[in-house]
């Protein structure tokens, strides 16, 4: 999507053909800076720091990240090295596995000699794909945006959406956003709330970041505030992404969309989720006793970074000192919570049958 | 409650016998400074600016207040003049207006000569009676706790709270802490989970302050976890405080709150609001439709002030300089989703006859 005016992905490989350009997403909405990845160990801290997040864009660095190793060393022993030190990073995005498993399952078969241009065109291929696939959710999710414009003409379509599941969590267009991105370039009125989404605030640092770049109607609110508002009829319908969605259609997202699917059901505004399916889990059927949670640094909670009105980056804490905090990174959204899935094939139930419907040949 | 071992109150008459000091909050956690007011600007600006806040510590401040007030302007016109400067301070709370009634009702019966150490009077009488109510409540919700603490020998029982419902959002003990409080006084081992509470964070900022202070074990956690906490059987009990209840027992209170009820709803965590009763709306019956919501400045969403590492205090841009925000302050919670209803003459279903059970005399 636009960035100053211009289209801008978040990964790309670079002009001398041995790096990766990445944008550090640590330091937005304040300063865009891209970053280079010119080892594997630098992938891996790409995406354990957070400079790359969302699960598409995990998958994808993780991808360059195997390329980035098969360049310092191409055996089957390192092969399994790179492999480890990237899955480590990260344990709840299924993209990360899905990603690293096909690398790895394409290049252990081929002679070492030919495994660092195989693996460079593979993450070729799998990054080109995470565009194809996100925009094809854009295409299937904007109808139900359309839906309700009609029921409501001159009237701004007004979606809730949670975290950063927009194109900064993809490698473009995003999963949650690709709807959105889509009315609004056809000149649907949509106007935006966006969850801050703490502790990271994804949603008031990214979601807001690109949605202003791209020229998007949007406000920002606490992620308190979402309840209030549905009871108010202020919002239409709520779009999230996943960072793993189980065979059984319950999803597991960044830490808070479940209280926001219980709101959505008690004011029966409709609550769907926006996914490639990379990011469907194919061998889990219980998402809150099966998906492991990663439980992250307490700093997160207890100090926030941002602008001074001098503008210089600051971190402050927010909490008094002899205070402890627990960070859970994601929770699941059981799958009747869920109105619908939005896939690149299309839209389904959140159920195991409707998955299937789309996904014949995956479903068990 | 202690600080720093000292049993201390939020408003007390100052010793000159012509003003009253305050704990100016807006420092907390970082600084424990306290403030003096001397006029009844003073008094509004405090509870405008919440250097006080909480419904019953607005009542405190209002009723000390027009104190003040008397002593600039006795008269009725001044009455007047200082019930609406007053009144018009914070829209949500329901125990300004109760405050100021009582203390209109009383002084506009008198000779204008009477009327400052009356007003005096009456505003020691609300503040202490403060007291005396929070801590009933806290006698009456301690069984609750007892309870779950007999079903889980040697465990602790884990309570969460949102907001600042403790003794810094009343004159002392708090509403929604002073069941904890008499319990981890009397030796239970109790555990409390800390909503920060986006935006002005008194959670992270207030409640985490006065538990750390009086030495009850504690954890922050951001208001997107409480419902992963519950779903994972983390939560015994939910308790909260609130600005206004409705005679047929909605609860109004920090925005959010009305997430966790759903949460605790969804996973059969029982949901109790403690409140003194100057904090029951018996004219409002509809809380979603009836109680105004107050919008406060974007800038309490879009800015946070903290400490940083230096020990200076900073305030920080979260948000791109582009995005607006929304800020609604406060949520209905419907009764439907309140378990019961901690006050000072015992603990009641949410309901009309469950309230007029308790007040008869207040029923209509």
């Amino acid at each position: 999507m636009h960035v100053n005016g211009k289209p801008t992905r978040t990964i790309w490989p670079a002009a001398d053909g041995r790096s990766v350009e990445i944008i550090d997403q640590t330091k937005l909405p304040h300063r865009f800076e891209v970053a280079t990845l010119r080892t594997r160990a630098d992938a891996a801290h790409a995406i354990k720091a957070m400079l790359v997040r969302g699960a598409p864009l995990i998958g994808a660095t993780a991808a360059y990240g195997m390329w980035l190793g098969m360049m310092e060393d191409a055996s089957d022993a390192g092969l399994d090295e790179h492999y480890e030190r990237l899955h480590e990073t990260r344990p709840t995005a299924i993209n990360l596995r899905w990603a690293l498993d096909r690398m790895r399952a394409l290049l252990k078969h081929l002679p070492v000699a030919e495994r660092v241009e195989n693996a460079r065109l593979e993450a070729d291929a799998i990054t080109e794909e995470d565009v194809v696939l996100n925009s094809a959710i854009g295409d299937n999710g904007v109808s139900l945006i359309h839906e309700i414009a009609n029921k409501k003409p001159g009237e701004a379509v007004n979606i809730l959406t949670h975290c950063n599941a927009g194109w900064l969590a993809t490698v473009d267009w995003g999963t949650a956003t690709a709807p959105i991105y889509k009315a609004h370039d056809a000149g649907l009125p949509v106007h935006v709330w966006v969850d801050e989404t703490r502790p990271r605030n994804q949603g008031a640092g990214l979601t807001a970041w690109e949605l202003n770049n791209h020229g998007v109607p949007h406000t920002v609110i606490v992620d308190n505030a979402g309840g209030h508002l549905m009871q108010q009829g202020a919002v239409d319908l709520v779009i999230t992404g996943t960072d793993r969605t189980t065979a059984t259609g319950d999803v597991c997202n960044k830490i808070g969309t479940y209280l926001k699917a219980l709101a959505a059901r008690d004011n029966n505004v409709p609550f769907f989720v926006a996914l490639p399916s990379p990011t469907i889990d194919w061998t889990v059927s219980d998402g809150i006793r099966e998906i492991p949670i990663e439980e992250r640094a307490a700093e997160e909670v207890t100090h926030l970074t941002g602008q001074t009105s001098s503008g210089g980056i600051e971190t402050i804490r927010v909490t008094p000192a002899g205070s402890g905090a627990a960070n859970p990174a994601f929770d699941v959204t059981p799958a009747r919570l869920v109105t619908g899935l939005i896939t690149e094939r299309g839209v389904c139930h959140a159920s195991a049958d409707g998955l299937a419907s789309l996904f014949p040949e995956k479903a068990a």
